[in-house]
């Protein structure tokens, strides 16, 4: 038997704000900082010890793991750092706010754009300064890797790629792993680990903050799963982040 | 040509009180952190990059790192941990203060330990809980990697061996590398670099948070070498680090 520790970051800066994120590279706010300080305590009081984790590219995901790993005594463990497990792109959307983007396409639209399964947000063209080649961090990336826009079907394909090619063999090898990643990404993965449709996926909502913790089969079967922390506060997170008109990815 | 860049940690918890602090694992003070942002700020200033980084097992330095590559926009890049680049280890004096250890040794004795390249503080017993051994960081270190004690001779020894493996050969695949670590360990790898004598390097001093920028030739022979920052403040911290009864490794 597996054990996997999952958790999305807490509250940017944009979150505050309304905005689509996506691969925009924004910080945590100061709640989002204290969600992530509150994750590190709740594992190390429950006794968890991780080898190895993961991440993304994005700082939000990255300062979480951070502060998470700093209560609990693990900062010197290998941290990987990877775009597969960036929040999905978000195409021209990214840096608009829900209510212009509202008002420009209509609030069925944008619904369906943050809670279809294949149905992908208008792209960048490559001159944007939003394209990720005019960032240095995706410097290594094939034009093909990089998105000018995604649905979380795409999404889906770079997270299960990087989680069977790097994450999966180093839970066969007995590491025990933590994730700190995004929405979507989670949800990707998520998707994947529990075999659920793409009508299912988009009706899991992961609270911010919050450690999710799978035990997986030998043949990495969902046993059982829960989130750590005080239920009220779990399912207040989670009506939250259900909520289209609060949190934005 | 290869450029490379140092950075010793910045004040921690333990410095404020002057205690041999050796392989313990504390955190940074306010002011370290402070100076760790600092060191970020010059470094982004002067459009320094890197594509990797190195430091130590202990958080005093991964937190120095951490909040330089903040600092830069460049938390994404792969940081590289190791207990080879950790502080000297100081034995039996770990945890006690210099005012202490000179009532009980005497002043020139606690000056020798901290000052000669070769003379052993007193040695850890294995029982001791401050043997390397009882710490889950160092669980896939061998008894012979594990230090009892160290003088700067032996911490040559294990910066020298990384550097040769690890460091060195991205330098040469044209990366750009900083490194956060010690007191000691620093001036064990400036002692490799400079090819200095063991009398050379104990008069070395090197300033806290304060980037340490070298110009390498292809022989990895010093071409230049300055500090970054106001040249009255880094002289001030030179001083301050020289003088034995401030700061305590």
């Amino acid at each position: 038997m597996y054990q996997l520790v999952l958790v999305r970051h807490g509250e940017s800066e944009w979150n505050k704000f309304n905005l689509f994120t996506g691969w925009t590279d924004v910080g945590l706010s100061e709640k989002g900082v204290q969600e992530a300080e509150e994750a590190g305590k709740l594992l190390k009081a429950a006794n968890f010890k991780f080898d190895i984790a993961y991440t993304s590219y994005l700082k939000r995901a990255i300062k979480t793991l951070y502060h998470i790993l700093d209560e609990m005594e693990l900062l010197w463990i290998p941290v990987h750092k990877t775009w597969q497990l960036n929040e999905r792109h978000y195409g021209a959307l990214q840096g608009l706010s829900k209510s212009d983007t509202a008002e420009k396409y209509g609030d069925e639209q944008v619904l369906l754009w943050r809670r279809s399964y294949d149905v992908l947000p208008p792209a960048l063209t490559k001159e944007d300064d939003r394209y990720p080649r005019h960032d240095a961090k995706y410097n290594e990336l094939t034009d093909a890797e990089l998105p000018l826009t995604e649905s979380l079907k795409e999404t889906v394909v770079r997270v299960e790629d990087y989680w069977e090619r790097e994450i999966k063999p180093q839970i066969i090898q007995g590491k025990q792993v933590i994730i700190a990643a995004h929405g979507n990404s989670l949800r990707a993965l998520i998707k994947y680990l529990e075999r659920l449709s793409k009508d299912q996926i988009v009706d899991v909502n992961i609270p911010t903050g919050t450690p999710l913790v799978y035990t997986l089969d030998e043949q990495f079967k969902p046993i059982e799963k829960y989130y750590l922390g005080r239920q009220g506060k779990i399912e207040q997170k989670i009506e939250t982040v259900a909520n289209p008109d609060t949190i934005m990815e």
